[in-house]
Formats: C-alpha cells, sequence, structure tokens
C-alpha cells in the first residue's frame, strides 16, 4: 500500500526542504504532516496521540533550528514519527515498528537527526545537558540543543536531577515542555496541578486581582497614586512570574505557557529563545491527539496506541473471533488482585504510571483507596510500596520488566536487604515485541536472581499466575516476592480456575519421557510443550518440566532431572547470560552432575523490534526451533564428553 | 573502654525518659549528647559531622514525638547516631559499627525504633509516604510520620518523586529538612542555590524592600493610605512566601528556615506542626560537625567521617609507616585520569557527589572545567555521560559499586543499547566493610555482565587499574567499559608504572600448576595468591589465572585450563549466584567441559558489616578459606563424578 503525501510534504526529503518553506505555509505542511500519520498509522498501526499532538512542534522545531547540527532530543520518542517523516524516513515509515523496518522510536543507528536513543522517559534534559556540555567544551558556539519532554515525563525523577544540574552550571539549552496533561494515562503528581495552576493563571490572576483592587483605593488619592499603584502592580506581575516558577526556581529562565498548536508563534517564540544564552524552558500546552477529531474528543488513553482503525469513522479495527480467547496476562493480574483484595484487607496495589498498561486501573476503579498510581515514578513506587509494607501491608507493585531496571537500588536496599513482604509483578517479561530493545524484558530473571531474600518466579499461564499472586499474598510467604509474565496473551479461555497455593520452589513436571528433558520457565514452556508434542509424533520421547521458580529453584526435581538425564535443554525468554539456564548449570557443578545442557534464551547481543513470535525464532526459541534444538542435542548422542553441546 | 554519659543522659535508656526531662532540660541534654558521640567516636571511629549536626534535632524530635508509635525515618542515616543513642543503645553504641556489633545505620532488625533501614540517600519520603498511607488506611489518626532529609539527598530525582505524590495525595506527613549544604562534600545543584536564596531571603525581602519604597510614597496621601499600604505588603509577602517556594509548588506547606540548633524553638514548632493536616515541610539550618571546635570549623569533608581523633586537640590520628604503603584504589583512579585526561582531550570526569570518596576531586582541581559532581543524582550522571559520548567525548563515571543499583536503567537504555564509549569506574566493588549491606556492592559482576555490548572487568592490583583505565579510553575500544575496584588498598608501593595495553577480554596466568587451577577475578586475587603460597609449602602445585575480563571472558585461556585441569576454583568479591563463576560454567557447558567446580564469592545471604578481612573470612574466600577449599577438592580427587564438589 503506498501514501500520498499532500503537495508541500511531497517535496520534502530532510528538513533543509521544510526549511524552504515560507513562514505562511507552515500551517499547510503541519497539516498534511499530521494527515500522512493518521494515513499510516491507521492501517499499518503504532503510536498515535502523541505525534498528533507535536505535529506543529516538530515543523517549528526544525524549521528554526539547524538540525541535525543543532542537536535535537526527543524525550521518550513515542512522539517522534513527524519528525522521522520530516528527516529522511518518509519513504519507510510504513515500516514503523515492523520486523526489520524502522523503530518506533528515536534511534541513532537509524538517522544523524536521531540523536539520542528513546524509549524510557525523562533522559532528554540530562542527555542534552552532556550534548551542550560538550558543545561547551569543544567551542561550538553556534550548536543549539534542545529537549522536548512531555509533562509526564518530568515526574520521573531523572528530569529534576537533569535539571537541577543544567541550571547550577548554567548550560546553554532549551528545555520544550510539552505539556499535554497526560502520559499514557492522564498525569499525577503535585507537578501536574502546578502546571495546570500556571496554565489556568487562577493563582497570578488572583494575586493580580487582590492587589490591584487595594491599589484601587488609592487611586482616589490622585493621578500621581494611580501611576505609583501601576508600578506597584509590574514590580509585583515581574516577581510572581518569576519567583512564582518552579523553573526559575532550579535557575532555568521560564518561558510561557504558549498555545502548541499555533505554529507561527512557536516558530516565532523559538526564533527569539534561540539568541538567548543559559538554560530555558519554553511551556507549550497541547492536547493529544490533535487535529484528529476522534482522537481529540475521544479516550486519549486509547488513542495513545489504538491498533488499526478506519481513518473514516474512528472505528478502532477488532478482531472478533466465535471462540473465547485466552485473555491478557496483564487482565488477570489486574482481575485476580481485586479479587484477592475482596478477600484479604492488607493487599493494596501500586503501578508508576501504567494503569491501564498492567490492568490496575481495574482495582483503582474498584477500590480507589487501595490502588495508587504513582506517576512516572520507579524508585518511588518501590519504596513506597516498602514502607506500606513495614506496617503490615501486602503491596503489589506492578511495573514492566524493562522499566523495573529504573528501580533496581530501591529493590535491592528497600525491601530485599530488610525482607520485607512486597509482591513485585513484572509485566512485558521477555521480548516485549513492536516496541523493540528499551521495552524488551531481558534481563529481569538475571538482575532478581542474585538479590537475597528474592523469589522469582513467572508462570507458564493464567491458572499458574493467580496462583502465583495468591501464594505471593499468603501472610506465611512473607518474603520479596516476584512473578514476570510477558506482554500479550495467554493461553486458556476457562483461566478464572479457584486459587490454590504454590509451593515455594516447586516446579512441576508436565510430560513424562526419557531421551531428553526440557526445563522451561513461564510463558515460553507453551512453545516447549508444542516442540515436544511435535518430536513425540516423530516417535522422540522428551520430558517436560515447568520450574516456576528460578528462585528458590527446585532441587528436588532437578536431582530428578539429572539422575535420569544426561542431555537437557533449558528454555527462557530471557537472557541467556546468568539466567535460569545458568542457575541450572549452578546446581549441576554444587552437586557434581554432568550433562549436556543447552541453553536457550536470548542472547547476549541487542535484539530489535518485530512481533513476539518473529523475535523467539530470530533467538532461537520458538517452538520450531526448540524441537531442532532437541534434535540436534539427540544427534550428538556418543560423542565424547568434550564435544560440544550445540 | 567505658564511656560516661552526663547526668541527664544516664538517665535516659528510651525516648520515654527523655520526655520526661523538662524542656528547660533540653539544652543540657543535647549538650551531653553530643558530648557522648565525641567520646566514642573520637576513639571508636564512625560517621561524626553529620550526627553533631542533628543533635538538637534528635532530641526535639524524640521529644516531641511519640515514638516508636509516631514514625521516625532517617534518610541515608548516618546522622542517626543521636538517635541510637537515645533509643536503647547507648550501651552498645561503643560496637558501632564494628563486626557483630551495631550497625552505622538505622536498622530493622536492631530496633523498632528504627523505622526504615538506609545507606542509600533520599528513600525517607517514599518510605514514610507509604508509612502515612498505610496510617490512614488503617484509621490509624494519631500515629505521625516524620521523615528527616538533608538537602543534599534532596538532589536525588527520589526524593522529588516521593514530594510529588506526597503533595498530589495530600498525605498527613512531616519532611524536616535537614539543611547544612553539603552531603559529603560541599553540596552542589540549583536546589541548592535556591535553598540558599531562601535562607539568605535576598529576594524576598528585595521585592519587599522595592514594593514598600514605591507604597511608601503613597504614604504622604494620609494616614488611610498608610494602612492601605501596609494590607498590599501583608498580600505580597503571603503571596511570594507561598508561591516563590519550590516546596508549594508541589503542595507542600512550607515552613523555615529556623534555626536548627535551637532546640527550644524546633520543639515549639514541632509542636504547632504536629496538628497542622497535610504534607508539611519544615526547613532547619543546621552545621555540620556543630558545637565540636574542631570539626565546626575544619573541613567538613574530612570531618565526615575522620578516622580516630584526639578530642582534646581536634588532631587526626594517622597511622605513619616508614615503608612505602600501597595507595587506595580511589587515589590511583584519580590521579590516573588526570594523567590520561593530560594526553587524550576527550576525557571527561563525572561523579554523583562522590569527589573525595572516588578521589575525582583531583580532576575537579586539576581540569575544572572537564571534571564534574552532578550531585546525588546518579541516573543523571550517567544518561549526562551519555550525552557527552554522542558527541565524542569519552566520559569516565565513577560510581560506588552500590550506587550503580541507581543507574541501572541508565547503563542499559542509554549507554549500552547504543553502544556509547562511556567508561563506568565502580569503586567500592565486592565486600565494602564497615558501611555493610547497604554499601557493599555485591552484585555488579552480575548485574553488567548480562547488558549487551558491555565489557566487565576488575583490575588485580593498580598496575592493572591504571593499564585496564588505558585501555578504556583508547579510540579503538569504543563500547561501554567498566572497571570495578574495592575499597581500600591496593598491593603495590610502586605502582606509577607507564601504561600498557590490554587485549580486552585476555585474563593472565600468574602461576603454573598442575593440581589444580585457580580463576580469580579482581583484588581478591591476591588472596588467592596468598592461598596458592602457602599451598606450595605444602607441597601442592596449583595454577593461578587472574582472569581480569567476567566479560567477555577470555576463551582461550579457558580452554587451556579445562584441557588441562579437572578440579578448579573460581573466587571473586562478588555474589556467587550468576557471577563469574557462572560464566565459567556456561563456557563449560557451551564446550563440553566437565570438572569440578568449586565457585567462591559472596554466598546468597545478606553479609552484614565488619572489616573487609573479617567478612571474606566469613564468606568463605580470604587466604584461607580458598587454601581450604583447594585442600577439600583436592581430597575428594577419585570419588565418582557424582561426587559433591566442594
Amino acid at each position: 500500500m503506498e501514501f500520498k503525501p499532500g503537495s508541500l510534504l511531497e517535496k520534502i526529503v530532510y528538513p533543509d526542504d521544510l526549511r524552504k518553506l515560507t513562514e505562511v505555509e507552515l500551517p499547510q505542511i503541519c497539516n498534511e504532516l499530521r494527515q500522512y500519520i493518521i494515513d499510516v498509522v491507521s492501517v499499518k498501526g503504532g503510536h498515535f496521540g502523541a505525534s498528533l499532538g507535536v505535529v506543529e512542534l516538530t515543523v517549528a522545531l526544525h524549521y528554526v533550528f539547524n538540525t541535525p547540527i543543532d542537536q535535537l532530543v526527543w524525550d521518550v520518542g513515542h512522539q517522534a514519527y513527524g519528525h522521522k517523516i520530516l528527516t529522511g524516513r518518509r519513504e519507510v515509515f510504513s515500516t514503523n515498528r515492523i520486523y526489520k523496518g524502522i523503530s518506533g522510536f528515536p534511534k541513532r543507528k537509524e538517522s544523524e537527526y536521531d540523536t539520542f536513543g528513546v524509549g524510557h522517559s525523562s533522559t532528554s534534559v540530562s542527555a542534552a545537558l552532556g550534548m551542550a556540555t560538550a558543545a561547551h567544551y569543544k567551542n561550538e558556539k553556534d550548536r543549539k540543543i534542545i529537549a522536548v519532554i512531555g509533562d509526564g515525563a518530568l515526574t520521573a525523577g531523572m528530569a529534576f536531577e537533569g535539571l537541577n544540574h543544567a541550571g547550577f552550571i548554567n548550560s546553554d539549552m532549551l528545555v520544550v515542555l510539552n505539556d499535554n496533561c497526560m502520559s499514557i494515562d492522564p498525569n499525577v503528581g503535585a507537578l501536574n496541578e502546578y502546571l495546570t495552576d500556571i496554565t489556568t493563571s487562577q493563582t497570578y490572576n488572583k494575586v493580580k486581582d487582590d492587589v490591584w483592587r487595594l491599589l484601587g483605593k488609592i487611586s482616589k488619592f490622585g493621578p500621581n497614586a494611580q501611576e505609583i499603584a501601576s508600578k506597584v502592580e509590574n514590580a509585583i506581575k515581574t516577581t510572581l512570574l518569576k519567583q512564582s516558577n518552579l523553573f526559575e526556581s532550579l535557575k532555568f529562565r521560564y518561558f510561557g505557557p504558549v498555545d502548541g498548536h499555533d505554529v507561527i508563534r512557536v516558530k516565532k517564540i523559538l526564533d527569539d529563545l534561540k539568541n538567548i544564552p543559559g538554560p530555558k524552558l519554553l511551556h507549550c500546552l497541547t492536547v493529544k491527539g490533535k487535529g484528529y477529531k476522534f482522537s481529540e474528543e475521544g479516550d486519549q488513553t486509547v488513542w495513545h496506541s489504538p491498533g488499526l482503525f478506519d481513518k473514516h469513522t474512528g472505528k478502532i479495527i477488532k478482531v472478533v473471533s466465535n471462540e473465547p480467547q485466552p485473555p491478557k496476562y496483564q487482565d488477570v493480574f489486574g482481575n485476580t488482585i481485586v479479587e484477592l483484595a475482596e478477600q484479604n484487607p492488607k493487599i493494596m496495589g501500586i503501578t508508576p504510571a501504567m494503569p491501564s498498561g498492567c490492568s490496575l486501573n481495574i482495582m483503582m476503579k474498584a477500590m480507589p483507596n487501595r490502588a495508587f498510581d504513582v506517576g512516572i515514578a520507579e524508585q518511588h513506587a518501590v519504596t513506597f510500596s516498602a514502607g506500606l509494607a513495614t506496617q503490615g501491608l501486602i503491596p503489589f507493585c506492578n511495573i514492566y520488566s524493562s522499566f523495573m531496571q529504573r528501580a533496581y537500588d530501591q529493590v535491592i536496599h528497600d525491601v530485599a536487604l530488610q525482607n520485607l513482604h512486597v509482591v513485585f509483578c513484572l509485566d512485558r517479561g521477555g521480548l516485549a515485541g513492536a516496541d523493540g530493545p528499551t521495552h524488551h524484558g531481558a534481563y529481569d530473571l538475571v538482575y532478581f536472581r542474585c538479590i537475597p531474600n528474592m523469589i522469582v518466579s513467572a508462570p507458564m499461564n493464567e491458572e499458574e499466575l493467580r496462583n502465583l499472586m495468591y501464594t505471593a499474598q499468603l501472610d506465611e510467604t512473607k518474603a520479596p516476592f516476584s512473578i514476570r509474565y510477558p506482554r500479550g496473551n495467554g493461553v486458556l479461555s476457562d483461566w478464572k480456575r479457584p486459587f490454590s497455593k504454590i509451593e515455594i520452589g516447586k516446579g512441576r513436571k508436565l510430560t513424562e519421557g526419557h531421551e531428553l528433558a526440557i526445563l522451561s520457565i513461564g510463558h515460553i514452556g507453551n512453545y516447549a510443550a508444542k516442540a515436544i508434542a511435535e518430536l513425540a509424533k516423530k516417535g522422540l520421547s522428551i520430558a517436560h518440566y515447568d520450574m516456576r521458580f528460578v528462585k528458590p529453584i527446585d532441587e528436588k526435581l532437578l536431582h530428578e532431572v539429572f539422575s535420569k538425564f544426561n542431555k537437557v535443554i533449558t528454555v527462557e525468554d530471557g537472557c541467556i547470560m546468568g539466567g535460569m539456564g545458568s542457575a541450572v548449570l549452578e546446581f549441576m557443578s554444587d552437586h557434581g552432575y554432568s550433562a549436556q545442557v543447552k541453553r536457550l534464551g536470548i542472547p547476549d547481543s541487542v535484539i530489535e523490534h518485530g512481533e513476539q513470535k518473529e523475535l523467539y525464532a530470530e533467538c532461537g526459541y520458538d517452538d520450531i526451533a526448540i524441537a531442532a534444538a532437541a534434535y540436534q542435542l539427540l544427534e550428538a548422542t556418543g560423542e565424547s564428553t568434550n564435544a560440544v553441546a550445540g
């Protein structure tokens, strides 16, 4: 399918071409850019609302600044579609987020206009400050550095750290605050309220009015008094705007708020700001999904990444099946925590800005006093949970696996060392799919496994997830407990079964066999099961064990396995360096077993984006690859112990 | 040695006893508490300046609040000595930071008055908010929650995240800001300047004066005008104090600044604040080292943790040796980076608030435009480094191993996935000693090893550290490069040798042998060498390999080892779960080797504080334990392959 750009957009390959347009043509190019995004995303999928919201900003920034000499850093990056289209990638934009296609986020490898790879939020100020510091050091006086950050991303402590440092070293950079009152879900936090305060100017206006009213009374004392009163008002205004401002507190010069959809005005302001030295912040008000009726007026959380839709009717296309379908793991979590919390008053729910992404919104609706969206603030989410746990409550802290990297110290320092009863639910564990390397939950089994006191588990299906959650909240458990599961759907349509306790550290045998054993952890075990079924058709007898726990690992089960088998395959949807397979090797070494072991998992390299199935195949652990590995291992029978095992 | 408390302090075992004192006795108890801290720390060592600075705060808080029902959370915790002495631990205070003695930080296991274990900074607001939320949920209306946080700790993003959330949910808690303009080193950041602004009130005073001057002119219009002018001034004052305040922006009610050494006044204010609902912040001005002439007037960084000293003369006791002593690893780093930076203009130095702790202060002095203290902000430090690297510079980002946990996501997301040339120097790798579990650098080899593109190395001595640093900054290296080394001294008195390049991923053979091989990584290899020398005296021939790199691991060397030896010991000053030993097992498995391998390292449990040597022994990898392990493994000769390996 080909996408037809408008008459101006058609001529633009790089920002140089954009800069040939006259100022009056800017509104038209914005319209065309917006339409192009709608055309492509409606049939190809991807993030939507965020990019529509920054069309004018994108055009104005590339028009005013000399990219790529000037360095433009997009925070998070799911809003950078317009940027990609204007920087040499219009022709390939329809491959966005597709296997082997362009990335859904800025990426240094992809373009020199992508100055800094993103995906996680709130890194732009720090990165831009590094660039600005380098430019200063290298005496590149004309090079401008701009970070574009959303109000949601600003709630993460990391952004604050960057602002605090930038203000201190008086660095020459511009931060554009793209304020749309949203992250993926509506924003939370005092900061958000504060921004709204500025925007609506009630505070400023009220004070101004109060003072003016008082001063008004003075005017009766004569024209001179009126003039003085006016001077007083000016003094107050200057002072208030300067001093009442959070950003000015951090030594940034604050400008705005300005309508971020008035491209001519934004362009003019950027022209001015270009020549003002020091750290500056421009506060732009934008609307997520702007310019497309259905997203602008509809549910912005839904339109963040709506999937495919009919661009004319705004109808989101859903594949409907006649059969009952397995639910998403996240929804199993979301429903199950409510079910458990109804029985156990100690349970609380915590998410850092992912209520719809992890389905804690179900609990937030059902039990608003027991479920918290703390904003984009993973560090705080974990230590806040630890604080709750000190008071005898049992928090379920749900954080995507790759975002949990943000709170690693808090997990160790605040939860594990104190052995507090916090349950970590790691959604998006394993390869995450189209979001790509920044979002792959590749490392959690490794980085959690080495933490003392931590229980590390992963369910193979929805029932297991429910039972692990049930087990995790029992009083007798009383330890940090992590449960990781992947993005996407499970395998059971009939998933809502009664709870039953799982013995901690106990795996299970799924299939008897005698030629080789496969040990799997988590959902990927279903691929192993499929491989085993295929091999059984060919007469191969392969045993299957679902480990359930990476830690404590089931030593009894492993004794059984290594007493019986001298060929073993481990399968995990996580990096093989130090993961579950390595835990098995450690067990073998500690207990003097020798066997040929082939570890399947994410190799030690950066895995790009694509559908999960495509990536499993690439990494060699989809059902076909698992079967092939088993085949290969069985063929090696009879070779010396020094033979290569895989 | 016994320590004699003053006449009031003598009677105080728990805060209940303190609360029996009259208000007028509070200054005396403060003096006695201060003197007791001086008496003990001068001969036993430990943190010093911070605890002296909060003596009055400590007394006032326990006097006013009903601890331990009311929850008092100390941030960082090195200032909590007074708190420990007043809460049942005066008698054991002389065992502070000593092996098997009490911890130098608050610790839940130690006392119910220690509501939250600390060590790393900036966790208190989040933890306290969790407690306040729990109290609210459980309807414990009378329970008060107080966090005491320093201005240094406030620069970490995590504290901001906590404040932002607390203001949003309007939680009932008090944050006491202990503002002494210091962390361990002088504080940096725009926030710090801002606090100074408030304190000196120049801004407020200037505005007030300007306006008043204008209003003054109005008074000639009559007494009524004067009265109105006065009202105007009040309106301005209210507005300014409210709106100009960063904390008010975050919906905290701000009180202060107040002299934190006026115990009666602080006590009165706390009495008042106790009954004000919602989030409140009390800004206290204190002096680090207060009340002890030499620390108050001396170098506050030195007096943060001075070691032993003569309390009468303030002379810090240094053990002087006639022999040249091996330097601290941190000083080798500090001197070497300057040496390298003189040759290579691309090199920059970055530390998050540890210039004296990691010795980057040497470069900050020599090359102020190329070395940055970014404040307590590990996340920012790493991404700022990444930003520098995008511009072709080569940042050396020095972060203590345990603090690097704070920046784990930034290392993955901003550096490794983009394969940027950032050099990470991880000081305090391995067991850290008296600071205990929060500061042990136990996990870095594991959590770095699983990251794609990351080179993971550890030098065995000072020369190796220099050569690894040299190698890391070569243009041809061009990848994320980590170098970890321990707290304390190296082994070479003649350490400043010419640089030579180390081939990346290449280990070295130190000792030939034929009965067994020991593979070590990093400084702990010196203990292995000692063990081998001892065993050689007994006629045992043990080979020693210094791996140098955990990743890429030296496969050629390992092929040599496993071709030759069927008994191998791995030694690392890091957790054994997933560490270097596991990397060796992975190699063996991948290449079909079988051998008995005993992995020595930090076991999977929380290791408490003590001297490093004591802890190495406890964990089974000091020289004696290594020798014992070798002995045991050799004795197992001839047993079946299924024998227990160690």
